[in-house]
């Protein structure tokens, strides 16, 4: 599958599940779930980052494991930052969030973009010069926004 | 893909990625690992249950991006119950999980294995007949793990 046309598909994934994300009872629920989601995400993507900086082992199966689940987990999270899900359970969330949506919209996009256009397909390659070209720019996607709509 | 194929595929993924799952740096990041994990689990299962249910209008779109998410959090949890995570961080997890680890890992393979061969099948077939049928059964296999093992 070309790069393309694997992002068109994560899109459209995140697309569809639109509705069915949209759909917490409680605000406490959207922050319990978009907190587990990226810690799910944080695991697996700090585990290629171990692999790229020389932290552990490479191994190509593993890797291209972790990239599954980060391919799946960077989609989940965006669809439970909500309407009024600024309180209801301790969050790191920044108002930022809610008074620059566009932003924090195009931030989101553009990780799920880099992770499926170039994360994804480099630690699925078995090569591991590649995963460490493509780690860093994914690094720096996730930074980006944390140091913009994350309290620290 | 058969359904055969898919659950191979299923529990291969799942065993290559042992290595990787095995390596957390204290037992408070693989217990919050594992709860991370079984909510993102939990929320997209009771969304499927909720269709299944008449309690949320039937989407097929919506139905087949829970499942994907489903299939991919179901093989996640597991390996974050390794010896000395029964403690570390407040947890649900009963120490009959590490007292009988051959009767959880067998429920744990239960569960996938219906997941992959059953609901996710059922949950992209376009059909909510389908996803009747597959749900309770699937239900069943979550409930009988969390009688035993959860603490309530």
């Amino acid at each position: 599958m070309k790069a393309t046309s694997r992002l068109t598909l994560a899109l459209l994934a995140a697309a569809l599940a639109v509705p069915a994300m949209a759909q917490f009872a409680k605000p406490e629920d959207a922050i319990k779930y978009r907190q587990s989601a990226l810690t799910v995400l944080g695991t697996h993507f700090a585990r290629l980052g171990a692999m790229a900086n020389g932290k552990m082992a490479y191994d190509a199966a593993t890797a291209a494991a972790d990239a599954e689940v980060v391919a799946v987990a960077s989609r989940l999270p965006w669809h439970a930052f909500g309407p009024g899900t600024d309180k209801g359970r301790e969050t790191a969330a920044r108002p930022e969030i809610w008074q620059e949506g566009a932003k924090f919209k195009e931030r989101g996009e553009a990780m799920m973009a880099q992770v499926a256009d170039k994360l994804v397909p480099a630690a699925k390659s078995g090569s591991l010069d590649e995963l460490k070209t493509a780690f860093g720019p994914t690094a720096k996607r996730c930074k980006a926004c944390h140091d913009d709509f994350r309290r620290k």
